[in-house]
């Protein structure tokens, strides 16, 4: 971080799901409503962690051509159809596994998250880089009040993060080169394919991704050689060391 | 107009240049600055019309594959260079002419824009539809304070309105039908091209566009039996409309 020279930056590409949203608490939050609305109690973490944990293998089937190109709202679809015997859920109805599916579109926002890319974005572009697809992320953005300068996903490129096609073409549609542009993720595997398509990183830890507990749920996937740009707590602090 | 229910609406796309930013008095604000700056004396109304006038022929060139899919600065940048001898701009360094294509960029909102699409914003996604590429568009929205839900060009689809990929694309990528997004244009010919995708249309007159004597310039490009579901004299006029 120490010597890292802001200037030539111009735009902030932000990952969403874990790193602006908290998925885990949402997904718990409107699924015990709907356990006490149909009297189906269930763990809920739980489903919302193995929901999350189908969504890198899926996502590989589609870049690996198993499957053709398909955005996350289907995505999350088929891996919500595997789980919805084994939690005891299958008296839902279509309309009720369609909106579930959907929760994803309605996640909350990390308390800093609006206050900070609210400062970001007095001195920057700021925009998604996601993997989630646009309805998604505009949903999203439009209910919790996100200030997006623009709406980027994965879904434009037909390639999934870390694919290098992703960061290459959200430089090429900001009209900026790579190295103006910073990718901002809670996690390292992001931001090492921000890097290799020469954008710059910046880190925010996001520790309660996995929940406070996360016995056994996925370590943060950093490797002893990673080296990011900035690294800051939240995005206010993230504001901060870019002087915004 | 009579009997339209926007109850199915869920989603408003608009054409930009026209019909959401006046781009001529803007490109003569900006020119006689640049005039003034350089004793350059020339007739930006003229340059403007001149400009605009290439536009289409440019993006049919595109369309037809006579060229390679090429994004809207670039089409502005090759029309002006054609413009640059005839006005007598020859003086013009690489960097003022680049800055000078970038105007699309710096394009000022009608006078009802902001409030009308705040309006509007409150009930529906609100999002850009042009043929005007992404870092245009977000720049332009940046420095004019138009607060869109998503920014969507024909860039994204590599087809130019009013080709139907453009409008079907974009509802995709809204996640609706193409029956609950309302095209909002100025120009008959890009509602027309709406109709056809199956989206519904708001006509919203911008006399304007052409100056307050359009001497023979482009007349509304309305035919007889021309039919929208709405029409507006401007986007406040229209929140009403639609009960935002």
């Amino acid at each position: 971080m120490s010597g890292f020279n802001a200037d030539p930056i111009k735009a902030l590409v932000f990952d969403v799901f874990g790193t602006v949203v908290d998925w885990r608490a949402s997904i718990i939050r409107e699924g015990e409503a709907l356990s006490a609305a149909k009297s189906l109690p269930l763990d809920w973490a739980a489903l919302a962690d193995a929901w999350r944990a189908g969504y890198q293998p899926a996502m590989q089937r589609a870049r690996s051509g198993a499957i053709a190109w398909t955005n996350i709202d289907s995505l999350h679809r088929v891996i919500l159809d595997e789980l919805i015997p084994r939690f005891g859920l299958t008296s839902l109805t279509e309309a009720e596994r369609d909106r579930l599916n959907r929760v994803w579109h309605r996640l909350d926002p990390w308390p800093d998250a609006r206050m900070g890319l609210a400062r970001l974005k007095s001195r920057y572009v700021i925009s998604t880089l996601s993997n989630g697809n646009i309805a998604l992320l505009v949903n999203m953005a439009k209910r919790a009040g996100l200030p997006w300068d623009c709406v980027l996903s994965a879904e434009i490129m037909k390639h999934y993060k870390p694919d290098p096609e992703v960061y290459q073409g959200a430089a090429q549609l900001l009209g900026v080169a790579p190295g103006e542009v910073l990718m901002v993720a809670a996690h390292p595997s992001d931001l090492r394919g921000a890097a290799r398509a020469g954008l710059r990183t910046a880190l925010v830890h996001r520790p309660l991704e996995y929940g406070p507990n996360p016995n056994g749920l996925p370590a943060p996937d950093a490797l002893p050689d990673d080296r990011f740009d900035v690294v800051a707590d939240d995005f206010v602090d993230l504001a901060h060391a870019l002087g915004a």
